[in-house]
Protein backbone atom coordinates (compact mmCIF):
# COMPACT_ATOMS: atom_id res chain seq x y z
CA UNK A 1 0.00 0.00 0.00
CA UNK A 2 3.08 1.95 0.24
CA UNK A 3 2.74 3.63 -3.49
CA UNK A 4 -0.17 6.01 -2.21
CA UNK A 5 0.45 9.17 -0.59
CA UNK A 6 -0.65 9.41 3.08
CA UNK A 7 -3.78 11.45 2.70
CA UNK A 8 -5.18 8.98 -0.31
CA UNK A 9 -4.21 5.69 1.61
CA UNK A 10 -6.27 7.19 5.00
CA UNK A 11 -9.19 8.11 2.17
CA UNK A 12 -9.34 4.51 0.91
CA UNK A 13 -8.98 2.83 4.39
CA UNK A 14 -11.85 4.49 5.06
CA UNK A 15 -14.23 3.45 1.91
CA UNK A 16 -12.65 0.01 2.85
CA UNK A 17 -14.27 0.23 6.03
CA UNK A 18 -17.92 0.52 5.10
CA UNK A 19 -19.93 -2.15 5.01
CA UNK A 20 -19.66 -4.18 1.18
CA UNK A 21 -16.78 -2.10 0.35
CA UNK A 22 -13.56 -4.38 -0.71
CA UNK A 23 -10.40 -3.01 -1.52
CA UNK A 24 -10.58 -2.48 -4.86
CA UNK A 25 -14.22 -0.39 -4.87
CA UNK A 26 -12.68 1.37 -1.95
CA UNK A 27 -9.66 2.13 -4.18
CA UNK A 28 -11.89 3.74 -7.16
CA UNK A 29 -14.11 5.80 -5.00
CA UNK A 30 -11.32 7.30 -3.48
CA UNK A 31 -9.86 8.19 -6.82
CA UNK A 32 -13.22 9.28 -8.04
CA UNK A 33 -12.84 11.55 -5.04
CA UNK A 34 -9.75 13.44 -5.84
CA UNK A 35 -11.49 13.65 -9.24
CA UNK A 36 -14.08 15.91 -7.76
CA UNK A 37 -13.63 19.64 -7.50
CA UNK A 38 -12.60 21.09 -4.23
CA UNK A 39 -16.09 21.86 -3.51
CA UNK A 40 -17.91 18.91 -4.20
CA UNK A 41 -15.30 17.00 -1.82
CA UNK A 42 -16.51 19.40 0.81
CA UNK A 43 -20.15 19.51 -0.04
CA UNK A 44 -19.73 15.06 0.61
CA UNK A 45 -18.09 15.58 3.27
CA UNK A 46 -20.55 18.07 4.53
CA UNK A 47 -23.55 15.61 3.86
CA UNK A 48 -21.76 13.37 6.27
CA UNK A 49 -21.61 15.20 8.89
CA UNK A 50 -24.67 16.76 8.31
CA UNK A 51 -26.76 13.34 8.08
CA UNK A 52 -24.95 12.35 10.96
CA UNK A 53 -25.52 15.51 13.17
CA UNK A 54 -28.97 16.64 11.77
CA UNK A 55 -30.94 12.80 12.22
CA UNK A 56 -31.79 11.78 15.78
CA UNK A 57 -34.14 8.81 17.12
CA UNK A 58 -37.86 9.56 16.51
CA UNK A 59 -39.38 10.22 20.26
CA UNK A 60 -42.12 8.06 19.58
CA UNK A 61 -40.91 4.83 17.74
CA UNK A 62 -37.19 4.91 17.56
CA UNK A 63 -36.84 5.40 13.72
CA UNK A 64 -34.19 7.84 12.53
CA UNK A 65 -35.63 11.44 11.73
CA UNK A 66 -35.01 14.90 11.68
CA UNK A 67 -37.15 16.33 13.66
CA UNK A 68 -38.28 15.23 16.98
CA UNK A 69 -41.33 13.13 15.65
CA UNK A 70 -40.83 11.40 12.43
CA UNK A 71 -43.60 11.67 9.24
CA UNK A 72 -44.77 8.32 10.15
CA UNK A 73 -45.48 8.51 13.96
CA UNK A 74 -46.72 12.57 13.18
CA UNK A 75 -49.64 10.84 10.29
CA UNK A 76 -52.93 11.01 12.20
CA UNK A 77 -54.34 9.15 9.52
CA UNK A 78 -52.68 5.48 10.15
CA UNK A 79 -54.21 3.00 12.27
CA UNK A 80 -53.20 3.41 15.66
CA UNK A 81 -54.27 -0.39 17.26
CA UNK A 82 -51.01 -1.84 15.42
CA UNK A 83 -47.39 -1.20 15.56
CA UNK A 84 -44.75 -3.47 13.80
CA UNK A 85 -41.47 -3.60 15.43
CA UNK A 86 -38.53 -3.84 13.35
CA UNK A 87 -34.76 -4.18 13.53
CA UNK A 88 -33.41 -1.35 11.89
CA UNK A 89 -34.61 2.24 9.83
CA UNK A 90 -33.97 0.18 6.47
CA UNK A 91 -36.65 -2.62 7.38
CA UNK A 92 -39.47 0.59 8.13
CA UNK A 93 -38.66 1.90 4.34
CA UNK A 94 -39.31 -1.83 3.03
CA UNK A 95 -42.45 -2.72 4.75
CA UNK A 96 -43.42 1.17 3.71
CA UNK A 97 -42.97 0.27 0.09
CA UNK A 98 -45.46 -3.00 0.31
CA UNK A 99 -47.87 -0.02 0.65
CA UNK A 100 -49.77 -2.34 2.43
CA UNK A 101 -49.26 -1.52 5.93
CA UNK A 102 -50.72 1.37 7.76
CA UNK A 103 -50.49 1.30 10.83
CA UNK A 104 -47.11 2.14 13.15
CA UNK A 105 -43.88 0.84 13.89
CA UNK A 106 -41.47 0.93 16.79
CA UNK A 107 -37.70 0.39 15.26
CA UNK A 108 -35.39 -1.92 17.77
CA UNK A 109 -32.06 -1.03 16.20
CA UNK A 110 -30.95 -4.69 16.68
CA UNK A 111 -31.46 -7.77 17.86
CA UNK A 112 -30.64 -9.42 21.26
CA UNK A 113 -27.46 -11.52 19.98
CA UNK A 114 -25.33 -12.54 23.02
CA UNK A 115 -22.33 -13.55 20.99
CA UNK A 116 -22.20 -10.16 19.82
CA UNK A 117 -22.54 -8.34 23.07
CA UNK A 118 -25.77 -7.18 22.59
CA UNK A 119 -28.26 -7.72 25.34
CA UNK A 120 -31.81 -6.89 25.85
CA UNK A 121 -31.08 -3.41 27.35
CA UNK A 122 -29.27 -2.46 24.17
CA UNK A 123 -31.51 -1.99 21.78
CA UNK A 124 -34.70 -0.02 22.13
CA UNK A 125 -37.36 -2.50 23.82
CA UNK A 126 -37.97 -0.49 26.93
CA UNK A 127 -39.12 2.53 24.48
CA UNK A 128 -41.55 -0.15 23.64
CA UNK A 129 -43.11 -1.16 26.30
CA UNK A 130 -43.61 2.23 27.51
CA UNK A 131 -45.70 2.87 23.99
CA UNK A 132 -47.42 -0.04 25.23
CA UNK A 133 -48.48 1.27 28.47
CA UNK A 134 -51.67 2.76 27.52
CA UNK A 135 -54.25 0.73 25.89
CA UNK A 136 -54.55 2.16 22.30
CA UNK A 137 -52.19 -0.20 20.66
CA UNK A 138 -53.66 -3.62 20.55
CA UNK A 139 -51.92 -5.71 18.02
CA UNK A 140 -48.05 -6.24 17.84
CA UNK A 141 -46.34 -7.20 14.65
CA UNK A 142 -42.84 -8.65 15.22
CA UNK A 143 -40.94 -8.56 12.16
CA UNK A 144 -37.51 -8.83 12.96
CA UNK A 145 -35.39 -10.59 10.93
CA UNK A 146 -35.69 -14.04 9.74
CA UNK A 147 -32.51 -15.72 11.52
CA UNK A 148 -31.55 -17.15 15.07
CA UNK A 149 -30.77 -13.37 16.70
CA UNK A 150 -34.15 -11.93 15.25
CA UNK A 151 -36.21 -15.08 16.02
CA UNK A 152 -35.02 -14.38 19.51
CA UNK A 153 -35.43 -11.34 19.58
CA UNK A 154 -39.15 -12.07 18.94
CA UNK A 155 -39.45 -14.65 20.98
CA UNK A 156 -38.27 -12.10 23.98
CA UNK A 157 -40.16 -9.46 23.13
CA UNK A 158 -43.69 -11.22 22.99
CA UNK A 159 -43.08 -12.80 26.62
CA UNK A 160 -42.63 -9.60 28.05
CA UNK A 161 -45.75 -8.33 26.05
CA UNK A 162 -48.57 -11.02 25.73
CA UNK A 163 -49.03 -10.27 30.11
CA UNK A 164 -50.18 -6.87 29.05
CA UNK A 165 -53.02 -8.19 27.18
CA UNK A 166 -51.73 -7.09 23.72
CA UNK A 167 -51.77 -9.45 20.74
CA UNK A 168 -48.30 -10.38 19.14
CA UNK A 169 -47.85 -11.57 16.10
CA UNK A 170 -44.98 -12.27 14.01
CA UNK A 171 -44.65 -12.27 9.82
CA UNK A 172 -44.91 -15.64 8.13
CA UNK A 173 -41.98 -17.69 7.00
CA UNK A 174 -42.22 -19.05 3.69
CA UNK A 175 -40.97 -19.60 0.37
CA UNK A 176 -40.05 -16.16 -1.17
CA UNK A 177 -42.36 -14.92 -4.28
CA UNK A 178 -40.47 -15.45 -7.62
CA UNK A 179 -37.92 -18.23 -6.26
CA UNK A 180 -37.44 -21.70 -7.06
CA UNK A 181 -38.81 -24.04 -4.91
CA UNK A 182 -35.90 -26.51 -5.69
CA UNK A 183 -33.49 -23.81 -4.44
CA UNK A 184 -34.98 -23.38 -1.08
CA UNK A 185 -33.12 -24.60 2.36
CA UNK A 186 -34.94 -26.84 4.16
CA UNK A 187 -35.84 -24.39 7.38
CA UNK A 188 -37.19 -22.77 4.75
CA UNK A 189 -39.46 -24.95 3.07
CA UNK A 190 -40.72 -26.49 6.51
CA UNK A 191 -41.55 -23.41 7.42
CA UNK A 192 -43.50 -22.68 4.26
CA UNK A 193 -45.08 -26.15 4.96
CA UNK A 194 -46.13 -25.29 8.75
CA UNK A 195 -47.67 -22.41 7.51
CA UNK A 196 -49.79 -23.57 4.71
CA UNK A 197 -53.29 -22.39 4.31
CA UNK A 198 -56.31 -23.52 2.65
CA UNK A 199 -57.05 -22.02 -1.01
CA UNK B 1 -37.85 8.20 -1.78
CA UNK B 2 -40.29 10.74 0.91
CA UNK B 3 -39.99 7.96 3.48
CA UNK B 4 -36.56 9.39 4.36
CA UNK B 5 -35.64 12.99 6.09
CA UNK B 6 -34.16 15.00 4.36
CA UNK B 7 -30.58 14.87 5.74
CA UNK B 8 -30.56 11.06 5.06
CA UNK B 9 -31.91 11.62 1.78
CA UNK B 10 -29.07 14.06 0.38
CA UNK B 11 -26.65 11.55 1.61
CA UNK B 12 -28.19 8.39 -0.14
CA UNK B 13 -27.71 10.75 -2.97
CA UNK B 14 -24.13 11.37 -2.43
CA UNK B 15 -23.23 7.87 -2.09
CA UNK B 16 -25.44 7.31 -4.88
CA UNK B 17 -23.49 9.46 -7.39
CA UNK B 18 -20.07 7.27 -6.78
CA UNK B 19 -19.06 5.33 -8.87
CA UNK B 20 -20.70 1.43 -9.35
CA UNK B 21 -22.88 2.11 -6.35
CA UNK B 22 -26.14 1.85 -6.84
CA UNK B 23 -29.60 2.58 -4.86
CA UNK B 24 -29.62 -0.33 -2.08
CA UNK B 25 -25.71 0.09 -1.48
CA UNK B 26 -26.03 3.86 -1.07
CA UNK B 27 -28.90 3.03 1.34
CA UNK B 28 -26.49 0.59 3.47
CA UNK B 29 -23.92 3.27 3.39
CA UNK B 30 -25.60 5.69 4.80
CA UNK B 31 -27.26 4.00 7.20
CA UNK B 32 -23.65 2.98 8.27
CA UNK B 33 -22.77 6.52 8.77
CA UNK B 34 -25.56 7.32 10.99
CA UNK B 35 -24.54 3.95 13.30
CA UNK B 36 -21.04 5.59 13.47
CA UNK B 37 -20.25 8.33 16.52
CA UNK B 38 -20.50 12.28 15.50
CA UNK B 39 -16.51 11.70 16.23
CA UNK B 40 -16.12 9.18 13.35
CA UNK B 41 -18.53 11.28 10.77
CA UNK B 42 -16.55 14.34 11.22
CA UNK B 43 -13.28 12.21 11.00
CA UNK B 44 -14.90 10.66 7.80
CA UNK B 45 -15.92 13.75 5.71
CA UNK B 46 -12.24 15.45 7.58
CA UNK B 47 -10.84 12.58 5.41
CA UNK B 48 -12.17 13.15 2.24
CA UNK B 49 -11.17 17.03 2.35
CA UNK B 50 -7.71 16.44 2.94
CA UNK B 51 -7.91 13.69 0.45
CA UNK B 52 -8.82 15.75 -2.06
CA UNK B 53 -7.18 19.14 -0.90
CA UNK B 54 -3.73 17.72 0.34
CA UNK B 55 -3.57 15.50 -3.01
CA UNK B 56 -1.63 17.25 -6.05
CA UNK B 57 0.03 16.37 -9.44
CA UNK B 58 3.51 15.09 -9.70
CA UNK B 59 5.56 18.27 -10.78
CA UNK B 60 7.30 15.44 -13.14
CA UNK B 61 5.06 12.50 -13.79
CA UNK B 62 1.64 14.19 -12.91
CA UNK B 63 0.42 11.09 -10.69
CA UNK B 64 -1.29 12.27 -7.34
CA UNK B 65 0.81 12.80 -4.82
CA UNK B 66 0.85 14.68 -1.60
CA UNK B 67 3.85 16.54 -2.20
CA UNK B 68 5.91 18.40 -4.87
CA UNK B 69 7.48 15.03 -6.68
CA UNK B 70 5.47 11.48 -5.92
CA UNK B 71 8.03 8.82 -4.90
CA UNK B 72 8.19 7.01 -7.86
CA UNK B 73 9.74 10.33 -9.61
CA UNK B 74 11.90 11.07 -5.87
CA UNK B 75 13.65 7.72 -6.04
CA UNK B 76 16.91 8.13 -7.67
CA UNK B 77 17.41 4.54 -8.62
CA UNK B 78 15.25 3.57 -11.09
CA UNK B 79 16.12 3.61 -14.80
CA UNK B 80 15.87 6.70 -16.29
CA UNK B 81 15.55 5.81 -19.98
CA UNK B 82 11.99 4.39 -19.64
CA UNK B 83 8.85 6.23 -19.00
CA UNK B 84 5.80 4.31 -18.81
CA UNK B 85 2.78 6.21 -20.33
CA UNK B 86 -0.32 5.38 -18.50
CA UNK B 87 -4.12 6.85 -18.41
CA UNK B 88 -4.96 6.49 -14.54
CA UNK B 89 -3.25 6.77 -11.58
CA UNK B 90 -4.40 3.34 -10.60
CA UNK B 91 -2.57 2.12 -13.89
CA UNK B 92 0.67 2.86 -12.03
CA UNK B 93 -0.23 1.30 -9.15
CA UNK B 94 -1.42 -2.02 -11.48
CA UNK B 95 1.77 -1.79 -12.82
CA UNK B 96 3.69 -0.97 -9.29
CA UNK B 97 2.40 -4.19 -8.10
CA UNK B 98 3.76 -6.66 -11.32
CA UNK B 99 7.48 -5.77 -9.30
CA UNK B 100 9.18 -6.15 -12.79
CA UNK B 101 8.45 -2.56 -14.13
CA UNK B 102 11.76 -0.27 -13.01
CA UNK B 103 11.35 2.52 -14.89
CA UNK B 104 9.10 6.08 -14.23
CA UNK B 105 6.28 7.03 -15.15
CA UNK B 106 3.78 9.54 -17.09
CA UNK B 107 0.02 9.85 -15.95
CA UNK B 108 -1.97 11.88 -18.55
CA UNK B 109 -5.01 11.42 -16.61
CA UNK B 110 -7.67 10.37 -19.24
CA UNK B 111 -7.37 9.34 -23.09
CA UNK B 112 -8.24 11.22 -26.23
CA UNK B 113 -12.00 10.41 -26.99
CA UNK B 114 -13.80 13.00 -29.27
CA UNK B 115 -17.11 11.62 -28.47
CA UNK B 116 -16.65 12.43 -24.37
CA UNK B 117 -14.80 16.14 -25.73
CA UNK B 118 -11.60 14.76 -24.61
CA UNK B 119 -9.50 15.88 -27.02
CA UNK B 120 -5.47 15.87 -26.57
CA UNK B 121 -5.23 19.15 -24.76
CA UNK B 122 -7.32 17.82 -21.98
CA UNK B 123 -4.74 15.44 -21.10
CA UNK B 124 -1.43 15.66 -19.83
CA UNK B 125 0.54 15.15 -23.14
CA UNK B 126 2.08 18.73 -23.52
CA UNK B 127 3.48 17.88 -19.60
CA UNK B 128 5.02 14.16 -21.46
CA UNK B 129 6.84 15.71 -24.52
CA UNK B 130 8.40 18.45 -22.02
CA UNK B 131 10.18 15.47 -20.39
CA UNK B 132 11.23 14.41 -23.42
CA UNK B 133 12.98 17.69 -24.39
CA UNK B 134 16.59 16.41 -23.11
CA UNK B 135 17.62 13.29 -24.41
CA UNK B 136 17.44 10.70 -20.88
CA UNK B 137 14.84 9.30 -22.08
CA UNK B 138 15.25 6.24 -24.53
CA UNK B 139 12.21 4.42 -24.56
CA UNK B 140 8.38 5.28 -23.70
CA UNK B 141 6.39 2.42 -22.71
CA UNK B 142 2.13 3.50 -23.84
CA UNK B 143 0.41 1.03 -21.45
CA UNK B 144 -2.76 3.50 -22.18
CA UNK B 145 -6.05 0.89 -21.93
CA UNK B 146 -6.47 -1.81 -24.77
CA UNK B 147 -9.66 -0.15 -25.39
CA UNK B 148 -10.59 2.28 -28.35
CA UNK B 149 -9.50 5.48 -26.23
CA UNK B 150 -6.53 4.17 -25.17
CA UNK B 151 -5.54 2.94 -28.56
CA UNK B 152 -6.15 6.42 -30.14
CA UNK B 153 -4.42 7.69 -27.49
CA UNK B 154 -1.38 5.97 -27.86
CA UNK B 155 -1.37 6.29 -31.86
CA UNK B 156 -1.62 10.28 -31.52
CA UNK B 157 1.02 10.51 -28.84
CA UNK B 158 3.82 8.08 -31.09
CA UNK B 159 3.33 10.08 -33.76
CA UNK B 160 4.26 12.75 -31.56
CA UNK B 161 7.46 11.24 -30.03
CA UNK B 162 8.66 9.82 -32.71
CA UNK B 163 10.23 12.55 -34.58
CA UNK B 164 11.92 13.33 -31.02
CA UNK B 165 13.96 9.93 -32.17
CA UNK B 166 12.42 8.32 -28.36
CA UNK B 167 11.69 4.43 -29.39
CA UNK B 168 8.01 4.08 -28.48
CA UNK B 169 7.10 0.85 -27.99
CA UNK B 170 2.99 -0.62 -27.08
CA UNK B 171 2.37 -3.21 -24.32
CA UNK B 172 1.27 -6.54 -25.56
CA UNK B 173 -1.90 -7.64 -26.44
CA UNK B 174 -2.97 -11.01 -25.72
CA UNK B 175 -5.01 -13.87 -23.94
CA UNK B 176 -5.12 -13.06 -20.25
CA UNK B 177 -3.16 -15.24 -18.00
CA UNK B 178 -5.51 -17.49 -16.46
CA UNK B 179 -8.05 -17.05 -19.25
CA UNK B 180 -9.85 -19.61 -21.04
CA UNK B 181 -9.07 -19.34 -24.73
CA UNK B 182 -12.52 -20.21 -25.55
CA UNK B 183 -14.10 -16.71 -24.10
CA UNK B 184 -11.55 -14.89 -25.27
CA UNK B 185 -13.05 -12.35 -27.79
CA UNK B 186 -12.07 -12.82 -31.49
CA UNK B 187 -9.67 -9.11 -31.46
CA UNK B 188 -7.83 -10.26 -28.27
CA UNK B 189 -7.58 -14.06 -29.96
CA UNK B 190 -5.97 -12.29 -33.55
CA UNK B 191 -4.12 -10.08 -31.31
CA UNK B 192 -2.22 -13.37 -29.55
CA UNK B 193 -1.75 -14.68 -32.77
CA UNK B 194 -0.31 -11.77 -34.30
CA UNK B 195 2.06 -11.15 -31.27
CA UNK B 196 2.61 -15.09 -30.74
CA UNK B 197 6.70 -15.15 -29.64
CA UNK B 198 8.91 -18.76 -30.61
CA UNK B 199 9.15 -20.29 -27.51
Amino acid sequence: MDFYAEPLARLIEKFASLPGIGGKTAKRLAFHVLSLSVEQAQDFADTIVNAKTGMKFCSICQNMTDGDVCVICGDDRREKSVVCVVENPGDVIAMEQTGEYKGYYHVLHGAISPMDGVNPSDIKIAELLTRLSDDTVKEVIMATNPNIEGEATAMYISKLIKPLGVKVTRIAHGVPVGADLEYADKVTLTMALEGRREM
